[in-house]
């Protein structure tokens, strides 16, 4: 049998980032490429005794059918906790419960992109999201990210030159893998600009909450006053990834389509998770959680800070980050990035090739990107150290 | 802001099915649009167990990320098990886990359909899943179904006009909303069919465990020696459906597409629902729970057969039934279906449509589908009594 695979997917190979995974199974490697939230960040025992409570006195409520919505009290606990904490989402708004932000990436893909239309990101940007636009045969048009976020001048470029553009692809916080966080200065010109050419604004918000230092910028849903933006937050890097629980607060029509698009995906998302993320924000203490999270990372942010200082200079530079889970590392010209991640594979550190993160992977990059929230202590001052080594040895 | 939503989803409606359900949550009223499993059904003990003792001994393996394939583990007992019991799968499969069978449906479509290319499809047939298909712009063609599944005849004749049908979707087993079960010689033609036409088949059998008279019929996939057949199956309805957990049996090169579909759609299946259902199965005698399940149902359906006997005859005629979960019933000439069913709503009783599991559902179509696992007896005995009052009085 000869398999005729669609066009949307006859090119789109497996992501970087997940092969990678597979190398880094070996217990011997030290994965500095994953984007796994630290083991202790779970709020372990509160899950355990969320779970024991809805499966001893009411489990038919997590173990039935679902509606694709969401489970209304979580939604509710969304909309209200996010107007409240973070001036996000409004009475235009909804709240749909996904499974995993990469399925809001998913589901607005399928409702607003016919192909060959265009998804304007920044450049580098989260390679699952770029996988999903691609899945959907959309071209990806890059805007170089600067200190403060995407270039305003290189943006306004990308939408005069697209006019089948539908939306702008960000992540304003901490970005993945740049770690940049976009200055409130650019959020309004981003804003004003995406009204200016009728292009929508998905703005991707994992890492929001793990701010380290620097001061807090609004989101740009925040700012949205025209129906122009969807946001997409997540539990995977606050609560639990492996329960898969994401969250989009968008335009009401955009809701409506997206429900329907997500019947025909899987049905609803996973309810007895559903539960659990809404038991943990409203009966205990979220704040606080999120606060020793922010405590746990930010000793291991600055540690890894250290050790590249320690270990990597002069040969590898990064810039110094306020918050998320990456370090985006610089290599001098001399050095070819992908020969440099090969030989760190040999002597058993992963890190991620940069340019799996651009639209175009075969544009040039001397990067790479690392983690520090995965790996023990003992396993980042190993890896760094023979980062180091074979950089300054090169 | 004017949303322009992609051309597949701009004609695509909310689930029937599922919009029913909004009338079904009012308390006053009886549903039978459903396809819910019995709330008796579920392993409550051995989920409440089976979680409890991982959230205690081993967390982080239930809440970190996972990889896209599937829990390992699982996939390795479904392997084996579906050989065993159900000569299903060989050495040139693998076994991808899916957030519900539903995602299979998406992420074959996905791989497979071009916009304009058409699958053939069982005339009724399952809702969700041609909803599915719709949403990737396929286009549907239907086969009658007969008292021996899909007529042969028709299904060649679609085949012969259709040179750009991708598969043939059909649930062979107590099919969804028919009740159907194909005949082995039929599953040997259609099979003989799809080779001669270099098409694949796309067999959804989440009903298989649920027989409750009759002889087995083997699975499709058991005859597939040219890798031509992509097998869905489902815990939904034999362990829980609020767990979202399915699996996918196909040839290799189709599952390694799938897998690179999944990490674009949802990046993979809730870990937790993975490892219970592993465990269930492993650990506990899942045999003698498929025994129970058929005890509770077999009852239910005979309760069921027994009430439209009692108040539906002669008005509405049915099908006896030898498995899974509906009851397909036609009305008189006289009576017109859907000015039935708004009637039965008006009354307090929910029932789906018959046309709403038509590839056209403008077609004329004088049958609705009832459901029985969902009710309670009184709830059964209520609904149908109502339906007969309406129908005999008409």
């Amino acid at each position: 049998m000869e398999y005729k695979f669609s066009d949307r997917v006859s090119n789109l190979k497996p992501s970087a980032i997940r092969e990678i995974f597979k190398y880094a199974a070996d217990p011997e490697v030290v994965s500095l490429s994953a984007g796994n939230p630290s083991p202790d960040a779970f709020p372990v025992n509160e899950i355990e005794q969320i779970s024991a409570d809805v499966l001893k006195n009411n489990p038919i409520s997590v173990l039935q059918y679902s509606v694709s919505e969401g489970y209304t009290p979580l939604r509710k606990t969304i909309s209200r906790y996010m107007k409240e904490e973070h001036n996000t989402g409004s009475e235009s708004d909804d709240v749909l419960i996904t499974s995993g932000a990469q399925q809001i990436m998913d589901l607005c893909s399928k409702a607003l992109l016919n192909e060959g239309d265009v998804v304007i990101c920044e450049a580098p940007s989260f390679i699952g999201s770029l996988n999903t636009f691609r899945s959907y045969n959309a071209r990806l048009v890059g805007v170089k990210v600067e200190s403060d976020g995407m270039s305003v001048e290189d943006l306004e470029t990308a939408l005069k030159n697209n006019p089948k553009a539908k939306f702008i692809y960000t992540i304003p916080n901490f970005q993945n893998p740049s770690s940049v966080t976009m200055s409130l200065e650019k959020r309004k010109k981003v804003y004003a600009l995406a009204k200016k050419y009728g292009v929508l604004i998905l703005e991707d918000n994992p890492y929001g909450d793990l701010r380290y230092s620097g001061e807090y910028v609004p989101n740009i849903k925040s700012l949205d006053e025209d129906g122009i933006v969807i946001y997409a937050g997540s539990f995977s890097k606050v609560i639990s990834p492996g329960m898969r629980v994401a969250y989009c607060i968008c335009p009401k029509p955009l809701f409506q389509k997206l429900v329907v698009c997500k019947q025909a995906s899987d049905v609803h998302t996973n309810i007895w998770s559903q539960y659990v993320c809404n038991e943990f924000i409203t009966k205990y203490d979220f704040n606080a959680h999120l606060a020793k999270l922010r405590q746990i990372y930010t000793k291991k942010a600055r540690y890894c800070m250290d050790l590249l200082d320690k270990y990597c200079a002069p040969a590898i530079s990064y810039n110094k980050i306020d918050g998320g889970l990456f370090i985006w590392c610089d290599l001098p010209q001399n050095i070819d990035m992908l020969e440099f991640c090969k030989k760190a594979v040999e002597n058993k550190v992963c890190v991620v090739p940069g340019n799996a993160f651009l639209t175009d992977e075969s544009e040039a990059c001397n990067s790479f990107r690392i983690n520090f929230s995965t790996p023990t202590d003992e396993q980042l001052e190993k890896g760094i150290k023979i980062l180091g080594e074979i950089a300054n040895n090169w």
